[in-house]
């Protein structure tokens, strides 16, 4: 191959190139030979070279089986026009489908020239595969204020979060106009993808906030280990799978929800969690297995069994007190006691360095996804926020919602539906 | 398997279950039976079950193939008396045996009792095999000053860092009485080892700053394919590896150096350098290959060949110019500018969120090791600090140097050569 370029295919704009250049020189769009040797065709591959389409009815990243590794990042939109967000969409699904593919984020690829242009990918995934890279895409409360038009275009269920109780965010953490979750079982291949989208923004969007995830804490698939969070638990056990014939009616948007461009799309909310984890560590066994509901080792529910056994919460045990406390996490998040409510969780564990104090700054990044917020994580959240015994031993300091449309047709821009 | 504990082995000291405890109730030295299956027999198995030997000659994760993940951390010693930070050293030794293997950081585990005390691991390695983790401890310049008697101790090589031209050092993320690198194929490892060591300290040391890496930049053993930095180069072309005759001379301390406790020891230097992307990304391919000495995909030198070949200084092109700038990086970092001085490079790209610009707050985090660093980092290191193109694009903001004990004998602990 010289070009892997299709005739018709859609490239950069002159903008997203621009992005690229500075006030640089940008090449002539001559071939200068493609730098990356994985094509779409490894589709089917597995591990590494596991790829997934980027074009299809939903966006991937959502019920893909959990990568191990995240790059999230929300963006505020810089002064510009709808027709130049617009287009910012459209440059995003095009490097977003040939990174997904393995192939640089540009046409040229990062070391194959012109030589008197910057090159338009940075390169540090150069001799890497795929690794499942995912790019997800979402719009937030504030893209459909007045500024391009779009306030009409706005979905009922993308609601401004209310105030939970004990929220503590910090605004240099919280909401953005738009997002784009990068995920990976390559940490290398997830950072690349989030710089080289974010070069490409220049100008038209920046960086708000951002984050890496080094450790999945759900399963989205059945085939997929339980992984642990920082508190040393299994996380996500009666997670929403992939596989499960009520998903699909949980996580997907419909027409007939409100917002008709919605459909097939879902929505992403995000909420950086820190653990403090020097005071959870210091608990007895006996206090975390009562927070969480569920043993340490197994993760079976303190009502008996083993870890997908259904938790009881009627059964008591000595002098009439239930197995699972009433305030405990399990109990209180459970699909059971909120009306059948359920998210697919899809966060991650972090560790950002340490503070003065010489504590780790740790904790959880949740992401779930969701048909409604409003009947799924909001009412939930409401709750666990009240009640929880787990709040002793956390603090919620981000937090993000984003309208995550569906799947763009080949050939097509992520930003279709919103601008359609 | 019951109780993994040999008769007459080391336990964790009171002290150190404190630290796990806080002011708690102890468990009483019963065996609550083993948490995790891996076993140091497990050793000689590769990938994910791959483990190295804690106690030897020398400590493992020097020249130990580079792990694909790093936490690295720094702790200031509080006010305790030597015997209290010997026992420190002696209960560091019995958890990163431990831990290297597979084990929980404790006797017990994080997941069987006794339920009314703090487990002794926190648990979130618990399903997880040792995924080639190694712990390094090291020894900061300050540990030898009048608080612990040791300051006839400290090895002449163990000098203060100078000043280099352009430093950026903020101190909270420089110095350290004490350092421990974990490395891992799994991150989630690397810092479940940083967390529970951290734990252990408690009241006797506290984290002063502390890393992770998400890719490593080196190669340290010829199978290793180089990676590529977040220059998007190749980085580490040149480095030392384990296979080759000369390492082990550029890389031990011996005996007749000075302090005889550090024969087969090292030494450490770490450097925070921040690296400007952004302004690396708008820069032409072709200046980016000047700066470096080397083509961007293949990694090979200006003056020809492939990544491996040795590059011609004096070779020229047009003009009489030389095909490597006399500013370039490879020039004036390679041995043959530098009187032969080498060090074995052991560093990792880091992306620690994004600043208050929006530009990805990243870079790489330098890591080598030498027998004498007045030999070998000082003189390059000022070199570069003075003449590299490179420093255009870099910010040293960071900075430790530690000796590196040699290994500690089976059944003994790191501190046994200092205190000896």
């Amino acid at each position: 191959m010289t070009d892997d370029q299709e005739p018709g295919s859609p490239r950069l704009s002159r903008r997203g190139l621009l992005g690229l250049a500075g006030a640089g020189v940008v090449g002539a769009g001559l071939g200068f030979g493609v730098d990356r040797v994985f094509t779409p065709e490894a589709s089917a591959a597995s591990g590494a070279a596991a790829s997934y389409p980027f074009f299809g009815e939903h966006q991937s990243g959502i019920i893909t089986a959990a990568q191990d590794r995240l790059h999230f990042a929300a963006f505020d939109v810089s002064d510009i026009t709808a027709a130049e967000l617009e287009e910012l969409l459209s440059d995003w699904t095009y490097a977003a489908n040939r990174m997904t593919t393995g192939l640089g984020a540009g046409q040229y690829g990062p070391a194959s020239g012109p030589y008197d242009a910057p090159p338009d990918d940075t390169g540090e995934a150069l001799d890497l595969p795929p690794s499942g890279l995912t790019i997800t895409f979402g719009f937030g409360p504030t893209l459909f204020d007045d500024r391009f038009g779009l306030a009409g275009r706005r979905p009922e269920a993308l609601i401004d979060l209310p105030h939970f109780p004990g929220d503590a965010l910090v605004p240099a953490l919280t909401g953005g106009d738009l997002c784009i979750q990068a995920c990976s079982d390559d940490p290398q291949v997830a950072v690349h993808a989030i710089r080289n989208l974010s070069r490409i923004a220049f100008g038209r969007a920046s960086l708000r906030w951002s984050q890496l995830g080094f450790g999945r804490t759900s399963s989205t698939t059945r085939a997929q280990a339980t992984p642990r969070n920082l508190f040393g638990f299994k996380d996500g056990t009666a997670n929403l799978r992939a596989e499960d014939s009520d998903t699909a009616a949980d996580v997907w948007a419909r027409a007939s929800d409100g917002a008709r461009w919605m459909a097939g799309g879902s929505y992403l909310v995000a909420r950086k969690i820190r653990m403090t984890i020097e005071t959870w560590d210091r608990s007895s066994l006996r206090e975390q297995e009562r927070v969480v509901g569920r043993t340490k080792g197994e993760g079976a529910p303190l009502s008996g069994g083993t870890e997908f056994t259904a938790p009881d919460f009627d059964a008591t045990g000595r002098q009439d007190a239930p197995l699972i406390d009433e305030a405990a996490h399990v109990r209180l998040a459970h699909p059971d006691t909120n009306g059948g409510a359920k998210m697919l969780r899809r966060g991650y564990n972090f560790v950002d360095g340490n503070d003065d104090l010489g504590r780790l700054n740790a904790g959880l990044f949740f992401i779930c996804f969701q048909r409604d917020p409003r009947e799924q994580f909001v009412p939930i959240q409401l709750r666990l926020a009240k009640n929880d015994a787990m709040n002793e031993y956390l603090r919620h300091v981000g937090s993000g919602i984003f309208a995550v449309p569906p799947g763009a047709k080949t050939g097509g821009s992520i930003g279709d539906g919103l601008f359609g």
